[in-house]
């Protein structure tokens, strides 16, 4: 009667969704009706692991196929990431009739629709709620929670160590390079924290909420993505004079035309709920032709949150093993064939951000303001901080609603000035809210 | 291959429900892989309806038993509302094994229960999205999302009526009542308010929240219930002294002891997210043993909002039918048999907010000190509004943490006293976010 379950991976992640299953045995059992049995761990130095005292019929070992091998486990739970050994492992495991639970996000956004195809023909699944946003449920909220709407745009902050940078950034005042040091001895920020401060984690992430809320069939690099790392201090401080924040935003949104898409920072609102996520959390905001609006918030990642994703999965998967039904609403099912193409960014019309750090000489403005006519921007605002200290006198331009492409060309053009000390930064000012 | 619906009730969630299945038919088609077939709606006055377009073969009828004996119909969506027909049409479609979609939350939150324990007997499902908190996923979250979690406090903002009623008087600073007529005048409070100024609707959506959440069973009645009556426009002032805004809260906390549960106007921290949620939005707060905090808000009500969750429990439902499952996840399943009491509120220990309208005499703030002290109740401070306009001087008690009873017992002790204009008005400060 029980469904048994073996677990390859026993990092953070892997540890504590063993917690959670041992700890918290007895509830899901009073709401299965039945239990799930852990029968093997892997691990490739689990002998050395300290692992939490469990049943002593568990199995330990350091070979993947010991897991995809044994008869008795119906779910094989995989938590070692990237996209080498994972994905081998994953088919194997779907093409021996085991489903599969993941929180392998970017491997997910690469092939889980392959994946899929594969789970169906064997009549399995493959579960990714740990994939995306840690302990929000927020798969199962596209997949089945509002089903029923038509999703128009979709905000996400889906990257915990980019918000944690920024709103530390926000709140010291401190520059982007001690930020995250400070991260990485928190054990927020990997030693090479690209993936996380360049935007292709939470691209990752994007790429599975997308292909579930519009059905399209994406890959990562068709996604604009532009990191943090060019987020300064003052910034932040302009930013508030706007009465704005920044955040590193994920935007999925269906013009008419087709998807624009993007993970960038940009400004949003203060008035806006996205605006109060700080620190490690993860939040999403949708827009329903008919629900309208809804939000969605909880730790982006951390081992017991994440668990909490992985569990609820093994419960939903173990209930279909357990009655015989395999599940049928695909994370990918109802994707139109082929892949697609979305909006080029560049279509984007937005009010933009420009900040520019300049030598102080005569007619900076005047030069500014006319090469922007010239690409037909209007000037909504000039903005300087009334401080002594900066040598290179930052100061930024808000603009009206203009293409980004004609943006682009104009810092193009601007980049040309000899009083610029580095290039333009431009961010977009989201509105959507 | 088409799954075929039936709809009692056009009111306000009927049209949202009916314009969603047929504009949006594509898209549900698309993502379930097989249409859902509308075969029959049903009203008291429905030769009078202005209805949408749709396929001439729809039948309308009056009499919901042509609804339940049609055996084209696998599901039937109860959309009356009350206590009375509705039952009788939930249980005789259950009974006739037809699977049932529901947005009443009253019947629900008073016999759920046992409507799921007939559907179960039948081999089909009932489903209640829709009976909670209109357009965010929350009883999908709780029943899957986030299954695998030990859930230890669950905080609501439920009720959109009494939420825009609150936030209005907090913006304008104009009294109850006027806000009330205004309320009536947009359609957002019925002719009669009780239903929601006085928690009664909050309180079942409560019920329903926490049979999921913590699997006990529950009656409305078991919960202590406070409406927003008595908040005063200078109650917003004092709790802004504080740095805390009002809402009509809904609480289910586990203690080790034993669950509390309320539904009351409390002060709660302008920091915390659920103070942002304004207007007739709806929000849940719920902190996990291992998730921690999540946090999903969206539209509390409306036609269309509801209507999506009406479609998506449709989707899922049908899907169940069409693969042969009946669904398993019971939102009462893994209830503990028998009725549970929860804790008695008075032993709920919080800091409180005493509100006090006096004549002016010499003396009160002794007298009052006096007694909170002889109940063993600390004063953490006393506000008094630096304003010469009030005749009856309403200032303000906040006490440090005290045992519930205690406060209402020295509020009797006070209610004595020859200064008092009008009982005192107590709220708990809640401090869990």
């Amino acid at each position: 009667m029980a469904v048994g379950v073996g677990i390859i991976g026993l990092g953070n992640v892997g540890s504590g969704t063993l917690q959670i299953l041992i700890e918290n045995a007895k509830s899901i059992q009073e709401k299965l009706g039945f239990p799930l049995e852990l029968k093997t761990v892997c691990s490739r130095n689990v002998q050395q692991k300290k692992l939490p005292v469990m049943d002593g019929s568990v199995v330990r070992t350091s070979d993947w196929r010991d897991v995809i091998s044994n008869p008795e486990i119906d779910i094989v739970v995989e938590l070692i990431g990237g996209t080498g050994t994972a994905a081998h492992i994953i088919e194997a495991a779907l093409r021996q009739r085991k489903s599969v639970v993941t929180a392998n996000k970017e491997l997910m956004a690469l092939r889980g629709a392959e994946f899929w195809n594969i789970a169906n023909q064997n009549g399995v699944n493959i579960a990714m709620e740990a994939s995306v946003a840690g302990g929000i449920p927020i798969h199962t909220v596209l997949r089945e929670g509002i089903a029923g709407d038509r999703i128009l745009e979709l905000y996400g902050v889906l990257n915990g160590t980019s918000n944690f940078i920024l709103t530390e950034i926000e709140k010291s005042g401190a520059a982007f390079e001690s930020v995250v040091a400070e991260a990485q001895q928190l054990g927020y920020a990997e030693a090479d924290p690209s993936a996380d401060v360049d935007g292709l984690d939470a691209r990752s992430k994007l790429v599975i909420l997308a292909a579930l809320a519009f059905g399209e069939r994406l890959t990562p690099a068709d996604i604009y993505t532009e990191g943090i790392r060019r987020v300064m201090p003052v910034d932040f401080q302009y930013a508030h004079q706007l009465k704005h924040t920044i955040r590193l935003l994920c935007l999925a949104r269906e013009t008419g035309q087709g998807l624009l898409l993007s993970v960038r920072p940009s400004l949003i609102p203060q008035s806006a709920i996205l605006a109060h996520v700080k620190g490690a959390y993860n939040a999403i905001w949708i827009r329903g032709a008919y629900g309208e609006d809804t939000f969605y918030y909880g730790r982006g990642a951390g081992s017991k949150p994440t668990g909490v994703a992985i569990v609820s999965d093994l419960m939903r998967v173990a209930r279909e093993i357990r009655f015989g039904s395999p599940e049928r609403v695909s994370p990918f099912a109802h994707e139109r064939l082929g892949e697609y193409k979305p909006l080029l960014m560049a279509t984007q019309e937005l009010p933009y951000y420009l900040r520019f750090r300049v030598e102080d000489k005569a007619g900076i403005i005047a030069t500014l303001a006319t090469i922007l006519a010239k690409h037909d921007i209007g000037i909504d605002a000039v903005l300087q901080l009334p401080r002594e200290d900066w040598r290179d006198l930052p100061f930024v331009v808000t603009t009206e609603p203009a293409k980004e492409q004609s943006i682009r060309d104009a810092i193009l053009d601007i980049g040309a000035a000899d009083f610029l000390v580095e290039p333009p930064f431009a961010m977009p000012m989201e509105r959507g809210f």
